[in-house]
């Protein structure tokens, strides 16, 4: 099963990252609702949103109207606790990029969160498909963009069938840590489960391939 | 009939103004759209908008859409081209102030660019009820509330309904130049037209008292 996996990931022409718990160690919003103060408000919330049948949207506007994010609270965050790489991931990144294989990062997290990510990785800012936080013109917070692919439940999947129709990709392969990166599989042709940071035994149960070293796939690559 | 405007005027406990061409001389969205370079779009669209039947809020949303105001835009304008008071305003607001008779600012345009003239009028922030943009964390124009009632067709009586019921104001007075002013009365208790920037002429038939300077309002006060 591994071996399809593989073989697609060895003739890819585009790879796409889920980016909390896969590119970078932390889940995103979670580190901004503790730096706010509502860390377990919004960790109560996410139990909440599992258990019952809430949709994504409607989760993360939840959760933003407890942590109500303000331009300056979000600065600091991003000058005080940057998200951390995860190790390996940088080494794979400049592999794909050197032959030339786009790398795109979908996320049901903030754009402005992952663009200092996308910096270190030298991906292009356009090549981040995530949510946008809104402020006012006094740095307020103000809302999301709800109309983003990323803020609806089955968004990833919308993001890749995107681009595959725009750059006609034929072999795209997605790694992630999470349920909703599983199921972008299809329209996605292969998944990588990645349990480096975290292990959603449910993902590790149903990907055909599953790893927790970045370096696992670049052994494969160099095959 | 301007006996009754004037006698509730002498008793008021409450004074509201409409902001463009009544406090200031400009209209501020057509300001910011000639600095954005979008001057003649809009006010194609704005004719387009009175000849159709359109709600404020789409004619709103049309014309944001266009001028797209960037935050570095706003802040730019109001730094190069700031709104300038109608002559007089000064004058009313501050012996309104001097009686202890609460101001108000209830505006279709924007609170970013009404807040610097409250503060010359020392009107506290609080009283302004106008619209409000949004923007994403780099800067770029994300929209503006729309759950404003100033984004509203109708949305200046909203307003009035509400500051009379919060306040219990019994003699609110209402002082503007357009024909959304005119329609918020009542809930006002009375209306002054104001046509000492640009007359309306639908307003100053209907309105039961009409001033072009503010010192003719200064002195009913006086009397
Ligand atoms: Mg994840
Ligand atoms: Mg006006």
């Amino acid at each position: 099963m591994a071996c399809e996996v593989q073989d697609v990931l060895r003739n890819t022409d585009a790879v796409c990252f889920d980016v909390d718990s896969t590119v970078i160690q932390e889940e995103g919003i979670d580190e901004l609702a503790k730096f706010c103060n509502k860390g377990s408000e919004v960790i109560n919330l996410t139990v909440r949103a599992m258990t019952g049948n809430m949709t994504f949207q409607e989760s993360l506007k939840l959760r933003l109207d407890i942590i109500q994010p303000s331009l300056t609270q979000v600065k600091e965050f991003l000058k005080i606790r940057p998200p951390t790489l995860t190790p390996g991931i940088k080494k794979l990144v400049t592999l794909l990029h050197n032959r030339r294989i786009p790398v795109f990062l979908i996320s049901g997290g903030f754009k402005c969160i992952i663009a200092p990510i996308a910096n270190q990785l030298q991906i292009p800012l356009e090549n981040i498909y995530a949510n946008r936080l809104k402020f006012y013109f006094t740095g307020e917070f103000a809302g999301f963009d709800e109309n983003a692919p990323t803020s609806k439940s089955g968004g990833k999947g919308v993001v890749i069938d995107h681009l595959k129709k725009t750059y006609n990709f034929k072999n795209l392969v997605l790694i992630g840590d999470g349920a909703t990166d599983l199921e972008a599989c299809p329209p996605a042709n292969a998944f990588i489960g990645y349990g480096g940071n975290v292990i959603r035994p449910a993902v590790q149960a149903k990907a055909k391939w599953f790893v927790t070293d970045f370096n696992e796939i670049v052994e494969v690559l160099n095959q």
